[in-house]
């Protein structure tokens, strides 16, 4: 089937594709609120009639908190599942929007034109481009150029508590040849880009308890352990002089980047000036001979996240605090394993209290680092197909964050996962006046639609 | 004028003692609340009309915020200028008092009758100790054994921002040969004190800023600047391995203590088990080769009071912030200079800052350390009379708190201060239940009776 009546097709279509996405953002689909349940499950019903309308087998199917929408259409070829999520962030603070966040708008900017509105970018404006992309296959061919299936989220902005027992329930009918996501980025502005490895997550609350009750710095000062000072030096110490953090065996099974990687980010032209000088940065503060993109993407961290003890209102108190606590997060990288870094860096802190502390620890989640499997002949198809589109050839990247479904789909349902998307670092997810570039969205359909015929091949 | 006859009517007149103390307490004049500025000029007008009902020229003297009552009784000897503060702290938590806390009660306790209430100790209870003294005084010789001023501040729960400019402008009429302070304790049970030595104050709040805005630790993580952690680290380094504090010049003009105060002090018999125990320690957290009365009295300390930065709320955020801050406060001692040591704290902060990351400081206060004038004949006079009343003989002792009343007469009037009171370390001021031993009280009046006796000699 030829490609080129397709992409044409999209162009033509771009307004109206325009406006079912404006159509989909005005739901406010806030799912970590109970108050926007209806909305939810609107916007469900909404993707389940779209879908039917171009020819998939679609359903909303239910869970203990906001539905699935689930759909299956035939094709020759391969058999690609589709993941995607149609529930937004919340919109506070609501003041700093410039508009209402779910009366969508196109509007031009000195960069170009952008849809504004929440989730335009994440998720609802991503997701579309797939559908779009499958809507212009099937209206030009009358039939897609693969088997595809269809998985959207409504409870990823919430933590995803249905995902897993869904997953597993439904692992048969969810299986497919490869997975597909859309929700990650280009690199850069023009750079399509395919995320070949995820850094994992462990998060930690450490409390430390020095006396038992607050004190009266005058009376006990100088004489009483401190728990602030206490976790200050613990703090402190988890990094050496070198940037490397210093919790036994914490590098133990990370690896360096093969050579081939390393060159291709080399070939990026990443620049530490201006992805710091965003944010009001100019040096990057990592490990000692470590490349910024390696930094980001394939070098573990330990972060404080917050910290929080004694008097912290306005004015001075003199009190010598009986708690103090912090919030940690380790991002982790392919070979370490979450659970036993828990172990190393509760023993390690325990090993650095002074006499008369007592610690706590919360567990706040651990999720290991996911890396893809580029050996699969659909990752160089793709990365093809995008690098026809784009101005720049597609790169393989890594993404310092986690994204936990497709560690989900290789673990519960043994299917790899290939993240392609098309947001932009200025997007504003999770902030005030999100929005997604109109030429993510168009070249974001193209791109689908392209991919798509790459890997009917 | 005999001093038996004086303390017998004391003994005798106990009960109607407590009763007026009782009436007292019943005034809520927490003074740092607006809506209790009647109840603080009530309070006021009480302790006038209770003076005058004693021969004192008394009167309630206006300021911008609560008023002073001063007043004065013609007597032979010496000029005695007495000091006390009629205002209370805030009582919240409300819930963890277990009676209201202005309707006060004697109480039977295991450790003998108490009398319950905000304020009974500090400072109510001691300021009505001089007042019963003089009244004993007054009822059995027809007249004071010395020439006495009494100074009531109604403002020093909530920073005395009238007493400077009052004492300014009434300096003559304030001045007396030497100034007695009431707002201090017993050491221990049983050991009557007079403190010689208060520690200053150097408050200081650091905020370190780091990104321009908070960022995502997944996007950023391993990269950027942390603040907390530049924090912590700033923090952790202010003390060495031995327990010095490490900023430049901090030590300068701090002198051992002479070895006769030393002597004195090893002899009170101080237990770091027994007083680390009540709160839940057991080992000295200062200084190496220090003691633990050196540690609270006589010693310089640096402490956390406060910390802040990041997400501090229930559960989990991966969030990079942009600022972190701290409240530190020194206790300084004789010899410090608080301004010099402010600049060079500053200057040690801003030395020991990363690369792209800024500081900006604010003042809670800076006060010096005082000594007290020991060789002025008024204070073996005062131990002695003081030890012919308690079991144990007086002591000099420090105070690792700061009252800056004691700078004030001295500094602005030219007065020495002798600091006498008989609170307990178990009396709870500034918290609920806040109690004064009947026996403090009883005793508290007796020590004064006979404190009076000895300096008209």
């Amino acid at each position: 089937m030829s490609l080129d009546p397709v992409l044409a097709k999209i162009d033509a279509d771009l307004e109206a594709a325009t406006e079912r996405l404006m159509t989909l953002l005005r739901i406010p689909s806030i799912s970590t609120d109970p108050a926007y349940k209806a909305d939810c499950d609107k916007a469900a019903d909404l993707l389940v009639e779209d879908l039917k309308s171009i020819g998939f087998d679609a359903s909303k199917r239910p869970t203990p908190g906001h539905p699935m929408v689930i759909g299956h259409a035939e094709g020759s070829g391969p058999h690609l599942m589709f993941y995607g999520h149609y529930d937004v962030q919340p919109v506070d603070p609501l003041e700093l929007w410039d508009a209402p966040p779910f009366e969508p708008a196109v509007e031009d900017t000195p960069k170009g034109k952008v849809i504004r509105g929440r989730g335009s970018s994440d998720d609802k404006g991503q997701l579309m481009t797939f559908v779009e992309a499958c809507r212009a296959w099937k209206a030009v061919h009358g039939s897609l150029p693969a088997r595809i299936s269809i998985f959207f989220e409504g409870e990823e902005e919430s933590g995803s508590p249905s995902l897993v027992p869904f997953m597993k329930e439904n692992a048969e009918e969810l299986t497919a040849d490869i997975a597909l996501i859309c929700d990650t980025g280009l690199f850069g502005d023009s750079t399509p880009a395919i995320v070949t490895r995820l850094r994992g997550l462990l998060g930690e609350e450490v409390t430390i308890t020095g006396p038992n009750k607050d004190l009266h710095s005058g009376m006990y000062g100088g004489i009483a352990r401190n728990p602030i000072r206490v976790l200050a030096k613990i703090i402190a110490g988890l990094h050496d002089e070198t940037g490397r953090i210093t919790v036994p065996g914490f590098y133990d099974g990370v690896e360096e980047l093969p050579q081939e990687i390393a060159a291709q980010w080399e070939a990026l032209g990443f620049s530490n000036a201006d992805f710091l000088g965003e944010v009001g940065l100019s040096q990057p503060a990592g490990e000692d001979g470590r490349s910024g993109l390696e930094m980001i993407w394939s070098r573990p961290t330990c972060e404080v996240n917050g910290i929080s003890g004694g008097y912290e209102g306005d004015g001075f108190k003199t009190v010598l605090p009986s708690k103090a606590s912090a919030k940690i997060s380790f991002r982790l990288v392919p070979g370490q394993d979450p659970l036993k870094l828990r172990d190393s860096f509760r023993a390690y802190v325990t090993s650095q209290l002074p006499p008369d502390c007592t610690v706590e620890f919360a567990d706040h989640g651990a999720s290991p680092a996911s890396m893809m499997a580029t050996d699969r002949a659909e990752f160089e198809k793709a990365r093809q197909a995008l690098s026809d589109e784009w101005p720049n050839a597609a790169a393989y990247v890594g993404c310092g964050g986690s994204i936990p479904i497709a560690g989900y789909f290789k673990d519960i349902l043994g299917m790899d996962a290939m993240l392609i998307g098309f947001g932009k670092d200025d997007d504003q997810i999770h902030s005030p006046n999100e929005k997604y570039d109109l030429s993510s969205f168009h070249k974001g359909i193209r791109s689908w639609a392209r991919v798509l015929a790459a890997l009917s091949e």
